[in-house]
């Protein structure tokens, strides 16, 4: 934290994103769910821990100690692994190609959950709204954000709304939160990763970052690019079934493949060698990102899934993607090596290998 | 919604808030949860429902049948039911006398998962800051948000930062969300309200609203007026134990005492009568209303609680009240009757009766 005030890059969801969290945030918020630094949180509730998340019951009385008034207090006690997660969502345009926030905030949280095994359940939104927003704007983004809850199986149960003057905020912003709950036997984590396991991903890269970005500036493609945000819950239970030693899931969101690779090779202390020739992208989406001078591992993606599995669940997990709604496209892009630890290679078309870093900077603010 | 453009009173928490709601959101996403309109949903998980909140378990695939790859499906059906919540955070300015948005964020949170008698667990935070942001003020409010939740028992499970340009947020908003237990037995609701019930409230009104408004307008007074910011869930579970059929719970913060009692008189479909000379206000509270305008009545409070008890109850409830660390000034304030149904009356000090309405338009805009 050299500089003293915030950048745009602090929400790249790249590197100084990450030095935010490890500087700032990490050191205050400090326990043992937070620090795996997945998209959700995974907690147990009192009474049972199991293993894997425990520890992280809070210090607080029990609730079983809490009277004898008619209370059963064994019934307090809830076994079992809830995720819980949260994003707030800034995006701009409020409407794009393929979607529009109120699509994008109920997607972005059911897939944080998704990305941990979880089944999502509930969802909440908190809305800032700027005052002299039309209603008929609020009225869209809420039939869109009850469309996509339906489409993932979740219902949206507490909300908040708050309005700031003009000038205060943009349009409206949403934070969504959302609870699911763990399978017993589900661990998946970016600290899983080991050497000889098989990095999968579901489709185009670079969808919604080049639609959010054409809408914003006004480009014309002969092909209009939409994004993919999409519930990817349904695909996510579909590869944990078809691969129940799944390793790891992410959806690569701001900052892109690349640095969902990056988070993933840190988190495990592992090698990621990705085939470049092997990375699905649109024509569309090459060609505006050659005009503009992105990078597509870098764009954000709001309906893929980036996973690893063990090498012999692979082609179990590769069918279960491609027979889901949003991975058709799916495919086996690389693989988990011992070295060079916390660094993700790329092997070229042109045949070299090249380092891929995670995101420096910010290419696209308020993409999500 | 006769208005097409968003109004800063939809933000009021007064009657507008509870248009935007009634008309907008809850037709949107209706489900039983949502509909009861208390400070958290109460939810259960799937596999067992418990008679309270049954019905709410959504549509999905059930998590059991995931697979039998190692899985145990009954680990995975959890009994009991969680509260969940959700605030967005927009005080302006961000320190003021007695806390910050940090402390305010988190103790809202922290007590509307009280308000229904949950045990607060873990908590979310989204921030959306401005460009150009100072990071040690993100340092100072983050700091106060680790107290708050220490002096809370919970913890700070999960996170999310965007960045937004100058001129697109006032410094930084944070949005909280919460996850709490549910003791068996227990059942806070504002629809629970019976003729006969005494209403009880924790201590003095207004000072939030006050020294909020006191910083962002440079006011001055002899006694400087302090927030009364504070996580209630320590008196909540105090007054559960002493009154275990304890009817209904809730932090009178935007609004006021007014709206919530409006809310639980219709709620419940009952009259409140209160006693004007029984409602506790500080005298700078008092003298600076007075100065402003403004009735203390609706002026926000970020560290009381209104309850409503069976009156075989209200006594050992109040003493609970009072031997908690935030509730020293708590008193009974009225009861419940059967008319005027949806009702607030007050008996005045000069010995007339008025009715109460819920607020109007807005007062104090950023409040919280």
């Amino acid at each position: 934290m050299k500089d003293d005030r915030i950048l745009l890059a602090h929400g790249s969801g790249g590197k100084l994103s990450a030095d935010l969290v490890r500087e700032l945030f990490a050191p205050a918020f400090r326990n043992p769910a937070l620090d795996r630094m997945d998209d959700s949180a995974v907690v147990t509730l009192p009474g049972h821990g199991d293993g894997v998340a425990s520890g992280l019951v809070p210090d607080v009385v029990p609730v079983g100690t809490l009277g004898s008034s008619g209370m059963n207090p064994d019934a307090t006690e809830l076994p079992g692994r809830l995720a819980i997660t949260t994003d707030s969502h800034v995006v701009k345009p409020l409407f794009f190609e393929g979607g529009d926030i109120g699509r994008l905030a109920v997607c972005g949280t059911v897939n944080d959950l998704a990305a941990v095994g979880a089944t999502p359940l509930y969802l909440t939104a908190g809305f800032i709204l700027e005052e002299g927003l039309p209603v008929e704007t609020l009225r869209q983004v809420v039939a869109s954000m009850k469309a996509a809850a339906e489409e993932a199986g979740v219902r949206i149960v507490a909300g908040d709304t708050k309005v700031v003057e003009r000038g205060s905020a943009d349009g409206l912003y949403i934070t969504t939160s959302g609870v699911g709950l763990v399978p017993a036997g589900v661990d998946l984590s970016g600290a899983n990763l080991r050497p000889g396991d098989v990095v999968l991903l579901s489709g185009f890269i670079g969808d919604h970052g080049i639609a959010v970005l054409s809408k914003r500036e006004g480009l014309e493609f002969t092909a209009p690019v939409a994004s993919d945000t999409a519930p990817l819950n349904g695909m996510a239970r579909a590869m944990l079934e078809a691969a129940p030693h799944l390793r790891a899931l992410r959806d690569p969101t701001r900052g892109g493949l690349a640095t969902v690779l990056n988070e993933f090779a840190v988190q495990s202390g592992v090698a990621i060698q990705i085939q470049e020739s092997e990375i699905p992208v649109q024509p569309a989406v090459q060609g505006a990102c050659e005009m503009l001078g992105y990078d597509p591992l870098y764009m954000a993606n709001e309906g893929k899934l980036v996973a690893v599995a063990p090498a012999e669940e692979a082609e179990a997990c590769l069918a279960a993607m491609r027979g889901s709604r949003y991975g058709a496209e799916a495919r086996i892009i690389g693989q988990v090596m011992e070295a060079p630890a916390g660094k993700v290679l790329m092997k070229t078309l042109i045949g070299g290998t090249r380092v891929v870093q995670m995101l420096m900077g910010e290419i696209l603010p308020r993409i999500c």
